[in-house]
């Protein structure tokens, strides 16, 4: 039977939400991820120090993690399942004082432009340089990389390619900063990456596999609703290449944004495919098919450890080629590839 | 108050499906309506003359009108309610002598690709000339009009386009045949317009108001969730302009497509706006917007009179600017705006 190893992979893009969802979801990646960058738009978004560092805490717990605290330590435990949750802070206009103060406890800052996605209200409304100098400024003197959800409030299928310019603009004027484009949909973001030296990208799972045909060209399909939507065949072509090739500028983030079936299923769905539990299977599945399996390593972890400077606790996840069935929901999440068949299993975490 | 009054307002393409739902929904054409082009994609699909005949009979029954039978005949009723309901066939290669048979109780004959939309699974499967010519030129010596679902099994935002050089055929290689391209979505649809003097159009309700940003741009919205699907900002001021200034081979077509909410609101969502309690008032307020109230008699009933050479019953719909808050659902059908208020009212039918 086949089988692949990867070595502490790492989720560069991860919604763990809170409370009842956090419990259900927090241990479907931290079984089978190193770590995962954590992001921001709770309700309200985290945007302080204290903030930050109880949602912190409240991953740990869910995870079965209490590494935080000294006398807590187990060190079987950690060598088994430890997650290292990577926090980040929603976008505002910060003074250098307060990131100097909080630089120890995060990861990086995400920037939403305001209303973009899911609880995203309170982001950015206009990208005015001068309003932004003194923040990106401090972030870029600090090493705090700043994450970009990265779309205009234009027609939907060019909202990411409208704001290539504005990723330019930022690139441009901040060199010292690093700029990651997150969950990129399309052939003009990965043209982007051999533009600027400080401009990198994660890439997701569905946005390999999917295209708008899929959510709205035979019935809708709710559960692959996604923001930003998956765009045309040519997009795909392009993530796909850059991440089967393991373009060294180029990570991946699941975004993983689960919803409660209820939510997914009405009437004015909300948008997020949850793939984290079957991530790393499905993603052997297909560099496997295409015969790049020996560039997934770099993919799913190597490429974030070079780009960010990661040390990532040292996690080992086998997986065989024999069929899994994916369960129908966990909790009220319902999973991509629900109920059906996909050709890889996790075999072994160590 | 402004009023505006139409004669013989017509819907060139319906779906009354059949059952209990046609119970539903025919009264609510005929009310404001003289006559509709009624689609024959019912399952199974309407493919015989026995089938057709016995159909329209359903259809009359349901919107209280049995003027079929010469000895029911009620003179009053006919002046106030009359509708006529004009009967299509599901294409398939039929022999000339069976298309002179049906010719008089047919008023065209409409053709699906196969699987394209809601019960199409019997349509047709390759645009093979030779297969098609007998049918086809013995439609063209009958002067059977041949209406068609004009989309390829490509990528979803792409299907129409792609379709233009097969209309384009058909047109060159049957002059003398009447081709409406039906419910158009694209700027490239009304382009053709131009090229082929036997090419015409219907064009919907809703693709003259909605974008796919209306579908999928915020929260999915089932019920806005149609086939072709809704394009791009380009495409819809395409077709807005062609409506808005009566272009003479343009029609409105409804495509009012009832499906039972808990079939729209389902995981996989059936295609379909319904739209037909609705149009006449929302084509009123939209002309009216733009200046061109003067325009929309030719676009509900005069360049279909004209293109077709129809003499429909007399029928006087006036409608007026005051505000209509529309229902929630007509028995288990969601229409377009439920719940919401829209400018204008049905004032009297006559």
């Amino acid at each position: 039977m086949k089988s692949h190893t990867l070595l502490m992979p790492l989720d560069m893009h991860l919604h763990l939400r809170d409370g009842v969802m956090l419990e259900t979801v927090a241990p479907l990646s931290s079984y089978s991820f190193s770590g995962a960058v954590i992001m921001p738009n709770l309700v309200p978004p985290v945007t302080s120090k204290e903030e930050l560092v109880a949602y912190k805490e409240r991953i740990l717990n869910a995870t079965g993690n209490r590494v935080n605290h000294e006398d807590e330590l187990d060190f079987e435990m950690m060598d088994m399942d430890y997650f290292e949750p990577m926090m980040t802070l929603f976008y505002q206009h910060y003074p250098r004082e307060f990131l100097e103060d909080v630089r120890d406890e995060i990861f990086a800052i995400k920037l939403y432009p305001a209303g973009i996605t899911t609880n995203s209200e309170g982001g950015v409304s206009s990208f005015d340089l001068d309003m932004m100098r003194p923040t990106l400024e401090a972030m870029a003197a600090l090493e705090i990389p700043l994450l970009i959800h990265g779309e205009t409030e234009g027609f939907v299928m060019d909202r990411e390619a409208e704001f290539m310019p504005i990723y330019g603009m930022l690139a441009k004027h901040f060199p010292n900063l690093k700029i990651v484009m997150e969950h990129i949909t399309t052939k003009s973001a990965v043209e982007m990456l051999d533009k600027y030296p400080n401009l990198y990208a994660t890439i997701t799972l569905h946005h390999l596999l999917i295209t708008l045909d899929d959510v709205a060209g035979g019935m809708l399909r709710p559960h692959l609703f996604c923001k930003p939507i998956a765009k045309r065949p040519e997009d795909r072509e392009a993530l796909l290449s850059a991440a089967l090739d393991a373009h060294p500028k180029v990570m991946f983030g699941s975004d993983s944004a689960p919803h409660p079936k209820d939510k997914k299923e009405a009437c004015g769905c909300a948008a997020g495919v949850f793939t984290a539990p079957i991530a790393l299977q499905v993603l052997c599945e297909l560099f496997d098919r295409h015969g790049k399996l020996e560039n997934l390593q770099a993919f799913v972890s190597d490429n974030a450890q070079n780009i960010y400077g990661l040390c990532p606790e040292f996690k080992e996840v086998t997986l065989v080629e024999r069929p899994f069935t994916v369960p129908s929901h966990y909790g009220t999440v319902v999973p991509m590839f629900a109920g059906e068949t996909i050709g890889w299993s996790i075999e072994e975490v160590m």
